[in-house]
């Protein structure tokens, strides 16, 4: 048997489960506050889905193939030509603006490098049909908001936000013709991994004046926006792109994100794909990938064949996500959501029989509580108490819960020092019954179990 | 653009990816009160993991492909290769019993026929290391309680279990001869799906007495468990079966769920894979396929070149399960986890900022509550309030929240009819800090609102 999984996809013990579930709930939970609903799509489309947006180069990356049917299909490497797909197929009966978000697993095949995934999961959110920059501060937010509420703080995560739109208005203010304009984008894109020089001869090469080589490379490498609206903010070219940036900041300040943002010019993302403001989330250390990016994609739905509508989304990765989750310290703990009680046999166990301690078992479970058992009649009644306790403890169950010889049923935690362990006694017909006042007693004596033991 | 999905293949627009968590959220929480804890494996596995388990003519079934890498590999048709080498690599350091479920997406490429899926989502649940009935009794709760949990009941739903050693056992004690057994589970097994008399032709032609024959077609066509334990309780080769059955029967009544179930000596599933006990759920009515399958399979692990520990479990797919909701009305309404909140204008909006408004929106979200607001300055402030209030009314939002004039907030209610709508007044400045008061003031009230709206 094979024992392990194809190189770039994970297995997902327990454990890691546990940690792509607390992103997840983050994210549903975020996604849900900000009035965006889930949506989702197959994993496996049709290959000309791809194909169409970013043309045959794509193919290389693709996990394609030819099913039983001669139809060429692949993998989905991203979420946003199924969105488009979906979204153009009701474009009229949905309401707008569309607010829609999805988790789905995206396949690339991408060279063997040490680490690298073939698989990921990603939060994908977009808007459909609002062109105002109160939209693109809403996304971001969105974004932010994720952070937050994995506990990570504007010390340990940027937002880096650019404008497409704003930076040409720079550029054709200080003097670059339009003609020039992309290749000053594709030096600007690459200036903070390439040497200044060789971005400097790139700019050259593209006929840029020496002095206006050392401004461009300048704003690239960073300009506050209080720089930018001092010196562009009255400029014809630019001046409408400066005041809707500034409304965007401001927005941003009023949904409690602003500190977390950066103007970032040299983030310039796709040419052929966004249209407006852009992001990408970066931890602040400067260690690892991007979080997440995003941006206004505002011709990208009619480009495919779709509607005509202004939208824009970002989406957001499990991976890097989870590394910078992981050095912080700020997965929960293995076992913070651990079983509640283990059944064991007490002194007792020969007074009730089997059937009456799985009826216990049961009675916890249909009020709410998770239960595990020996499942075995004769290790329960015939193994020691302490034996029974002690292995419940060992797999990290919270509390034992077992009939006493006086009638009662007593839970006793696991969670601190055995020696110091507190109980909690019941009667145990009451307990059997499921009595309203009993279950509610046993609840707030595990949460109190678990608060302390957490401090 | 490709207009549809491939076929065999779901979109799930929002409405149906909301029917789809409330099956994913019953699963989940059953799974959990019963102890259970999720993993995840690749929906890409090596070819070979499957063919190993099933032969080679499962090949036609999958969609299978040479990957970029020249691996052999296919999308996963079921969970249980994964668990197994899985549970396989770390078979030594895993507590026993292993009791582990997921969620999976299954894929196998079926010849189209109308409405057949070639994709569904199942829970499977498997338990590792445990040899007692009382794990069988385990793992059928965990099935019929998540049916209880999606609102179906013992009339709605029935569990025909069966035991292969117990039929076994109940055929050797009749006369039949070891070797004829294997011909006799061909025609159990299909005795509900073929005339009867072609049933009693095949027996005839393995070898079988006249008058056997019809005993067989009896038991195998129903007999009760009283009238087995009356007729082979005391046989030899079926004491012990029948005794255990009996105790398998004693534990489920124990854990609550007795009532479903019913004994069915035709459920006989793959011979080369279970070993045991074994069980199917289906409607009551008996109009659509099996919901649910599953059984012990003692031997499967180890002939997988795995780990000899006894194992047992099921699957339940979404497909089945939600047409039986679907027909029993159990799914909750659309819009049952509604917006909270839409953002409105009042008249007095030309009295406070639009940072104001958004900061409120700002507030909700953090005290937990999921808001919508239009995205757009200029609509929010020259928008009528009444046009504002209907749209967010036609959204499905639950209530509309603005600023008034008099320097409160007011929250009005959009789920009864607009004239008798019921409004909640706070205090503007201290609903925009966000006082704990008043938020919970707030959610109560909504709570109430919407408990109202359901009667």
């Amino acid at each position: 048997m094979s024992s392990s999984a194809l190189p770039g996809f994970r297995d997902f013990y327990p454990d890691e489960l546990a940690r792509r579930a607390h992103i997840f709930r983050a994210w549903r939970a975020v996604a849900r506050r900000y009035a965006f609903v889930e949506y989702d799509g197959p994993p496996l489309e049709p290959l000309d889905l791809y194909t169409k947006k970013s043309g045959d180069e794509i193919v290389g990356q693709l996990y394609n193939f030819v099913d039983k049917g001669a139809r060429e299909v692949a993998l989905r490497p991203e979420m946003t030509p199924t969105f488009a797909r979906m979204v153009g197929a009701r474009a009229s009966a949905l309401r707008k603006p569309v607010r829609w978000f999805s988790i789905p697993q995206l396949f690339r095949y991408e060279r063997a490098q040490r680490g690298r995934l073939r698989e990921h999961y990603q939060l994908n959110v977009d808007i459909v049909g609002e062109a105002s920059e109160v939209a693109d501060a809403e996304l971001l937010a969105v974004a932010l908001d994720v952070m937050r509420e994995l506990g990570l703080t504007a010390q340990d995560v940027r937002a880096r936000v650019s404008d497409r739109r704003l930076l040409n208005g720079i550029l054709l203010t200080l003097g670059v013709s339009d003609a020039q304009v992309p290749a000053v984008y594709g030096v600007v894109d690459k200036c903070a991994r390439q040497p200044r020089e060789l971005s400097a001869e790139k700019l050259a090469k593209a006929g840029i004046a020496p002095e206006l080589v050392e401004r461009i490379l300048a704003i690239a490498s960073g300009i506050t926006f209080e720089a930018v609206r001092a010196e562009f903010g009255e400029a014809p070219a630019a001046a409408e792109h400066v005041a809707r940036f500034a409304r965007y900041l401001a927005h941003l300040d009023a949904l409690g994100v602003g500190e977390w943002v950066v103007l970032d010019l040299s983030i310039v993302r796709g040419l052929a794909y966004y249209t407006g403001i852009v992001f990408e989330l970066f931890d602040a250390k400067g260690e690892l990938r991007a979080i997440c990016g995003g941006g206004r994609y505002d011709t990208l739905l009619h480009s495919l064949g779709g509607v005509d509508l202004p939208a824009l989304g970002f989406g957001m990765g499990d991976v890097v996500l989870g590394e910078l989750l992981n050095d912080r310290g700020l997965f929960p703990p293995a076992g913070d959501d651990a079983i509640d009680f283990q059944l064991v046999a007490g002194n007792g166990a020969g007074q009730h029989s089997y059937a009456e301690a799985l009826g216990l078992v049961t009675t916890l479970r249909r009020a709410g509580f998770s239960v595990a058992h020996g499942l075995n009649a004769e290790r329960y009644l015939g193994q020691a108490t302490r034996n029974q306790v002690d292995a419940a403890k060992k797999a990290g169950v919270s509390a034992a819960i077992y009939y006493r010889e006086d009638g009662t049923a007593e839970a006793i935690s696991l969670l601190g020092k055995m020696n110091g362990a507190l109980t909690h006694t019941m009667d145990a017909a009451a307990a059997l019954a499921g009595e309203a006042g009993v279950m509610m007693g046993l609840r707030d004596w595990l949460q109190q179990q678990r608060d302390t033991a957490r401090h």
